[in-house]
């Protein structure tokens, strides 16, 4: 941990994370509408803004930016071609009993609590919005690993506004009392 | 670990966790009922009776038997109003942030992969069969843990099937070849 | 998760733990020291009172009070002898092979990220400090739970340092120039 | 799951990962000598070749062959240089909170139940025989992914036997007795 002057600034990684996911077809509206999709039952007055402001929130966290990287690297080079056999086929032909996908996106997906995890294990099976685009879309591209990483930021923004909303009730509020609150 | 003669052996852990699914309501059967429609659509010969097999076979596993036991004493503790407060009150009132439940139903889901993980995330939020019945009749009794303890043991089947399933294939069977075939 | 006015506040749950852990004999302090040998080395400015800040940060947080609450429970009702058997025998004698103690302890620890999963690992083997007299004292009283509890409080105040730790280097700082910085 | 023909067949996989290994410098001796030591104190008549049994049937497992093809491709990737930025430094320098090496290797641990996660802590932070050498050894390649793997792998193993002697207690023997067991 003392590696001085060699590490890389967090504000690089941040950077490069938003770049693979533009790069990989995936707005940050296209979560967080999958994220207000999941919460707006238990919110009324929760705005698609306070959604993004949460993705936005979730992916300046270490642990999915470099979940993120990792995976959308292997994607990439598994488009090309570049990765060595069986690991080739294996990742290119999305097999089932191929985990390391859910695997990388879990480990992000465990800092925001057992709820997070729950929410992952449902978008993982029922494929919504732009995470059923990616999976369908197969022909055009290789997102083993994408289309659980999306499902793993959508879990973690999910879970952060449903630990707000207590935080709120608790305080007298809801969302719509703060509209433009950015939240911690 | 050398603990010699104080251990509890394993024949009386089965036998009690056993006891404890049926003195709650809940079969073996009801579990693989949930099994069997999670993993027929994957397995054109696959019998009821075979998700019987695989639910008993991850019932002898130390890891669920464990969980089982210790969540049906929380929830047995909390029907008779002998939790102290406030974890009496969180328990009765299955909050929606209360996440110990599905921590350990967790734990012993991960020994059968990440399969079982997003099946049992699944399972947890699109409550189905016993699952869904242990949740509403939340006015005769309290089942905080058992409903997850449940979603566990059928994910945890389910995934042993799936895995069972490729290594059929290879040998280039189906389960409809294996109908006595009890497993590994 | 509208569960209105019967949900408990979390200022009383948060009350609570702090009077579990005391009761059970474990001051903040005692884990803060276990937090500052573990960081010391990486933060020449560590303060023993900012490892204190840490813990007493980590200990707000929704699971990881709920799993010290759970754990507790579980630990006094051992003692009382009041758990059905066989789980009494098996909490009693703290069972190699039973691993629910540390299931719920990592459920709170994997919410810090896998610097604190190794971290739990590394102090549940090799028991330091309180961790290791909550072990031996045994003959005064049943602590399955709790030295479990007490290394995961203290993985995830370490793995919260060494995060806070990269964030003040990137703002060409140590956390002696932030002697008396609370952090978020 | 029904993904037919395309699959790679599992002695494939099986053959990939051992050549792995064998390729970065890890032989399966290596590994259960970490066993051994680790397993020896609770097992008096434990020999080393049970350890390297162990060890070859955790390496059948596919959440471990899929783990390890995963981490050694980024590994040799990062030795080529071949992975964009800011990856490539990330791996390259193996930064402390960089955390997806040890969330890939945990993916496969958490397979053998909490001790192997407690096992796998305790070797990750206190490296010992070949996961120390892969550590040092730096300079002469990149190992970010494969110390954590090894240490999965030992920790996988170990879990394993401590199940076992277990089993076999209860059967009223030892490892000494069952010499020649290769168990299931």
């Amino acid at each position: 941990m003392d590696e001085g002057k060699n590490i890389v600034h967090s504000d690089v990684v941040t950077a490069a994370t938003k770049d693979a996911l533009i790069r990989r077809g995936v707005k940050i509206q296209d979560i967080a509408k999958i994220v207000y999709e999941l919460q707006v039952p238990y919110n009324k007055g929760l705005s698609l803004e306070q959604c993004i402001d949460s993705v936005e929130s979730v992916l300046r966290k270490r642990e999915l930016q470099h979940a993120i990287l990792v995976g959308v690297e292997l994607d990439e080079m598994a488009e090309r071609g570049q990765l060595s056999q069986p690991l080739q086929q294996i990742v290119e032909s999305d097999e089932g009993l191929f985990g390391v996908d859910e695997t990388i996106a879990l480990g992000a997906v465990y800092t925001y609590g057992s709820i997070a995890v729950t929410t992952f294990g449902h978008l993982d099976k029922n494929k919504v919005g732009i995470i059923n685009e990616l999976d369908t879309k197969k022909g055009i591209g290789i997102h083993t690993f994408l289309d659980d990483l999306v499902a793993s930021v959508a879990a973690c923004a999910a879970s952060r506004i449903a630990h707000r909303t207590r935080d709120l009730q608790e305080a007298g509020l809801t969302f719509k009392d703060v509209q433009n609150g950015k939240g911690s």
